[in-house]
């Protein structure tokens, strides 16, 4: 679990999930990754809530309607609440993001597997409000992502990035 | 640079540095962890520039006008490009906010300090689209933040996060 190792390695999964359960000190573990991310201003916008109970499970993973991520055996949800940090600026989406990036690399280095999936649920339909309803979350707080955890039961395929020089410069754009 | 150990120990500095130059090599591991973070629709709409030149590096500074920030001997300047990722939606913000969280962690695993310095750079007197014209950045592309990079000069002051409890639950809201 060497942090350069981790953030190499990581990779969105969406191949199917074993049915061998998450502990739940791993659970744990990732949510305080998430938690431990900074926020603007210190507003501390993001909370979570991990799920392994399985007619619960059940439940989610119906609202969400993909084979794939509904067979993992947990997920980890992330909250967020539109707090003004000062004057008129939020920085929630800043917040929630760089929480979820946290889980996510907690999630590779513990060897699960996992997906960021935000636009499944924040979409017209609303998937993320019926889920937040079915676990108590009050109307002022959003459920933004869903996190599904768990083993890999397949290969994944797995997208390319554009080469580092194409992205990234010293001193100037291009340079 | 045990994965946890990083998460737990990243904090922002806001203290003076070090005048001890950052090598390019560091600089360059910084990059990469950005540029291996997730991206909406692998748009990948982050890009980065490290900024070492001691002539670019005061430039900035005076821009900025914060001492402390400025008396780093570099900088990782974050780019976003608003790009569409599906029908009306655009995932920048998280992209670019996942980024600048693997980039702190590889700061922080380097025993270099930073602080995710936003507000500062795109509030109404527009810092960062002056430090994007310096830099040769295109007017469709944006700087978003700027990462100093440097060894502590002094014993900075942190802030204090909520308890788990208060933000982190298992199986349903404040649970």
């Amino acid at each position: 679990m060497e942090l350069f190792d981790v953030i190499k390695s990581r990779r969105s999964y969406r191949g199917m999930y074993q049915q061998k359960p998450v502990s739940r000190e791993d659970l744990r573990l990732i949510m305080e990754a998430a938690l431990a991310a900074p926020s603007g201003c210190n507003k501390q916008t993001t909370s979570v809530i991990a799920v392994d109970d399985p007619e619960l499970m059940k439940q989610l993973g119906d609202m969400l309607g993909k084979p794939n991520f509904a067979s993992a055996p947990a997920a980890v949800c992330i909250l967020s609440e539109k707090k003004i940090a000062y004057k008129n600026r939020t920085f929630f989406v800043q917040d929630y993001s760089a929480a979820i990036q946290n889980a996510l690399l907690a999630i590779q280095g513990l060897g699960l597997e996992s997906c960021w999936v935000e636009g499944y649920v924040t979409d017209t339909d609303c998937i993320g409000r019926k889920m937040a309803d079915l676990l108590g979350v009050p109307e002022n707080i959003d459920l933004v992502c869903y996190l599904p955890v768990g083993y890999a039961a397949e290969e994944g395929s797995y997208v390319q990035k554009m080469p580092f020089e194409e992205r990234a410069w010293f001193n100037g754009y291009r340079k």
